[in-house]
């Protein structure tokens, strides 16, 4: 498998500077009391875990001391059992103890994201269907945990209200319906390379959307499973090629049996809003 | 009970501020599409939950629209039932639209905490010990978090590096033990209304500690319940007025157990690392 | 018409910040020397132009003095005659003259961009085809200068490398062919609300795209006239629906016989990278 | 000739790093679709013109990723024939791609800014006039845009409000005539480096302000040749060492006639307000 | 006396909120402890002083809390006696106290420069005279502190080195003499509204800088007073209108003296680096 | 002695920038007019001080030339003579030139206030006191200012209102005497490694803060010698552990009979407000 393509450090390196001085406060007393000397700190799993973040791990010491000899054992997307070294540092102790908690709280977080998507994405092996993240994302960290999505093997949704249309019941409403929505849509200011998506909750208003040229997808609101297989016949039987996303309380029970319908996309807020934090933590010695 | 008092809003609202940028990207297309228009929102609890982030997503809406009306309906720390109205909101449906995800995102992920917190807080009633957060935040949301823990009638370990002194396991041996490492804090750099803690396995280095006079109190490093039995007795015996903390696999079913050895604190790490979302939603109409 | 949808302030109003301190330097010693007092001042069109700004404008006299009374005459995209009147503004003459370079900066060049816009549109008007504008903007004002194509009638391609998938001659080289490029893309990382978008330099290669089925749209990249409306007649020929948008060398002589071939989208770089400032003055008194 | 001194990069590394983002938006989905390999990439005019910005696009390079091989083959100030190679590139085709945009947005801009200076500077070679710009900078780009003037041999007005003194019309009718507002900047607050320049209209008000000992220059606003010309006679007639600037619709046309009235300095807003950009490309292969 | 202008809010009040926010660390927990009340403060001097910093202290409380009702009751320039009442406050107690330290260490600092300046420019009334400020100012204040001189009746030396030409010893060394030096300022980048000013230290590089036709001024560098005064001959001698600034060693105690040979300016570095803090307290109750 | 451990570069690294960014301005015009060239420069003491500021001034010079030879022949704490070396520089002259102002600026600041609290230590030397530092530092170089307390000898009181509790008249007052308001606070928000220190002016309030359990000191506000005397007495008298801090008024004369009172702490507001700048000076050559 080619491995994921992280975001580039300069879209993130200010924040990590900014979680350091976030958990520094004024000083590292503790660590000014004793001696600074040579140590060898290693990372590991304290559980199972599909691993997400370690550039971003690495960035965090290189920026609390650059000299800082880092050796990464696995890689971003790779699963880690129990006892499994993730990275190896060697350096200042000073350093390794003052980058410790930031670099350990960002692996734990965009870990606990991945191996939540890598659950889901296996949940749903051999059928049509990806695994969609969506919006809920952690205030500030929207771009690492998409990331961190996508070291699961499951698949964005847009990222913001600026990269994809998605019409939902409220602006449905304000605009008289999905048709007259999705023409002003395209008439308007949407940036050319945008699809359009209208939310429906009814079969019938899945026909309305996807009779419209310029609808490209419909996200179909917390139907059952049986509305959703119809929802399919629906499309098919109206030769469409718009996408299907279904969204509303998917749970890990749930999803096989979405997937099984033939929806094309299933979006899960839960992979970046309640995903517990994965288990690794730092030895030293 | 009084409120809780939140952090000033000079402390994070530039924070709000860049989280609306990142869920906005270039710009909300899909709102442009439609016509602006008067529209009520309210925000409803859909679970069982401990409010936590009100000022913040008031702050939100506020710095989209100033002209919104708003009238919250309970206050952070209250308990809310499913269905139960957090905040009414009445103005521009485009301002509503636009601020919503991220005032939700903050809400969910705070109330999330707080609820946790309760239910540590509720676990121990009656006994004398304080459950505590520690560092395990998210990084950019510590402030927000550890306001969200006392929401939920929990206490906060220290902030930062900055503000306590805690000697771990590798800060002793790099000094050469407990009372060399405690001497050195005291007599250096760390500022005068710190208290210093020191972190121990057994009950020897408990008695070690115990026997500095300028140790305030010590962690009790995954001790099993009978060992902080012991712990306390062992301070008693000791004339000690220091504190005790018990830290480490600290779960809901364990927690009763472990304040009822009579510690002053029990800090969880999952208050702020693993709370899943609480569920809240905004309706329009 | 329906006024243009600009961005949301917060959105730029941290930038119109750093423009007024840009100008400032330390201090305004000319009009620190001189007794402040009442004054009017009216902006005016010295040219025939399309407006653009406006919003912006009285954003940057309200930072400087919340208390300047501003009575804005026609709004954005509005088209003004030589001596038109844009904004009538009353109170502090301090205030005025320290935002006044600033603020006609802003509207001389995004109305520079809106007119160029407005000039193509009109060439192609009655033809399905639509004037884009591309990334070739002003660093730093990407987000304005887009939002001024609009005002002039056009609209926007992609704004950033996030918000749409375009694959470029370099992109294809390097994954081997059309074919397997799009693939990747759709196996991959690209949120799931992108249009991908494929650079041809011939029919064959259009041919390739087009028997894509992920393929959204082709930009045909300096193409002349007969092999632009060649290009309209082979994707007519396969029953593709994908938009087809001629790019490179486009000039206002040019435009309409590009449009007239019956692509959809016509990409000018002019608009943000070389359009003459529009001619707007503040006169005081 | 000795090479144009650049601001130092502390003075826009920053500004640099935000272009970066702002063209990104979140990610370069279109690059991350296709493997990564080495590349040589080539700089080249496409157009006759002079260079600025060079430093400015290498340090976008290098941001981008510090290991590209990067060979200037000119410095900026140096004219450029189509086809001039102006850098070249070795290393990650993902890293030329990310920065190629921002990369050549600058230099096109900033190159065409030099242009336009250099054809105002070679129309009035001979005469003792100097070419100068004004404040009609594009918002956020002031230092760069100078420089670039600078770059195609013309020179700098001030720069900031901060850095001269210009009393025009409203400062003089606010202070109640040239002289009483002369002698309160003198007495007042301005900065003991700082020159005083005066705006006049006609011969008469000229002459006032040459009578008063603080002046350090006149700007002469939108005179034609003859008055011009008086007004150098007026400068000797009256011993006065103070400098005489021409300004208000300077054309390429009419700039050589200007310069030989025999005034010092001749300011034209077009050098940085409506430059064409100069046209520079990319060639990877 | 017209009041001293000072810098718009709009060049500092970032830097005020980053003052709160560097004095508060994580939380005020002290006032959070007790119940929030209406208060009056009242900022009082406690020795003479003269003021400076007032509509700063002002903007801070009113940062913390907009609803707080002050009411000056002095201006920045005025003297104050010890018990002299600057600012009354009234509202919240919670308020007052968490921007009473950043208020009043302004206050104190600026206050304390202005007396200082005060103390200069009153030894040397009388004669022409002004005292200069330097560019020895405390990092990140420069631009209040300029202006807390400027209270104090003392005038501004340049603020930076983009606005003004000094040139030192080292300058005239590597460009080969005085002559060689100012050629280069003049023929090279200085923007237009800046004098030239040139170091000496003795009466013949005195002669050779006022030569100079281009030089606008001179320092005289440790010049004793007798040397001052001869320099003053000099220049009349020469028919020279280059000004004169005295700097290095610059006393209370010989202020006068040096003022008295009939130079134009005295530059001191103590009263940016060295100004005792004024006394000045908030009175609660 | 121990070197003192300075803050992490990250926590002040971007100040810096902005310190130089504020220096410069717009450019280094009269560096610009002269050639570049290699030259030595050495940072020499001219008067007897106590170095501080030492790796922040390195910091500048690398920040603005990373190519710069730097060897410092002193560390932070040292006492110089004058004519001591501090740093000896080599490299482009521009640089050098550069760099100067900011660097110096910091290092005579910060050895100023090292110099002051070295002389208030030196005078307490063989009691059991230490000197303090207080809040009361230039906004903005908080944490620098609070090194340099520490590169004197003395100690940090709490850094902000964040990292310690100190409850004042105020807080006293509004919550009704001293027991209540230390109530609150312990059943309050401060975090759990946290003194709480509490004001008193009588030795009656002394007895009533000693007499709570929780609090863990008490600040005797402007007590006199005869009273911090009996201050030491009731503390003994009553057996409590409680540290006394004695503060208001304190100058190098009156600090040692201070001392011998007995009290553990005695801050001094001076060190940080009112330190005259140390003399420092750049040699070139």
């Amino acid at each position: 498998m080619e491995p994921v393509v992280p975001p580039h450090p300069l879209s993130y390196r200010e924040q990590l500077r900014s979680f350091l001085r976030e958990d520094w406060g004024t000083q590292d007393w503790s660590t000014a009391a004793v001696p600074d000397r040579p140590m060898r700190g290693r990372i590991l799993a304290k559980s199972g875990l599909v691993l997400a973040g370690l550039p971003m791990a690495i960035e965090v010491f290189r920026m609390v001391d650059p000299n800082l000899d880092m050796r990464p054992r696995v890689r971003d997307g790779d699963w880690m059992s129990p006892g499994d070294l993730a990275l190896e540092i060697e350096g200042s102790s000073r350093a390794i103890l003052q980058a410790e908690r930031v670099a350990l709280n960002l692996l734990q977080r965009l870990s606990g994201t991945a191996t939540l998507a890598r659950a889901f994405s296996d949940a749903v092996a051999g059928t049509r269907a990806r695994i969609l993240d969506t919006r809920k994302t952690t205030p500030g960290l929207k771009l690492l945990e998409k990331y961190a999505v996508r070291c699961g093997g499951a698949f964005n949704h847009r990222h913001t209200l600026g990269d994809g249309v998605l019409l939902k019941e409220n602006h449905l409403a304000a605009a008289g319906g999905i048709r007259p929505a999705v023409q002003r849509v395209r008439a308007g200011a949407a940036p050319s390379l945008l699809r359009v998506e209208v939310e429906v909750q009814t079969l019938d208003q899945l026909r309305e959307a996807l009779d419209c040229p310029d609808v490209d997808g419909a996200l179909l609101d917390h139907m059952d499973v049986e509305t959703l297989r119809e929802s399919v016949v629906v499309r098919e039987a109206m030769g469409s090629r718009a996408f299907l996303e279904a969204s509303g309380n998917v749970t890990l029970e749930r999803v096989r049996a979405i997937a099984e319908t033939g929806v094309d996309y299933i979006s899960v807020g839960a992979l970046t809003h309640s995903a517990p934090a994965a288990d690794l933590s730092l030895l030293m010695g």
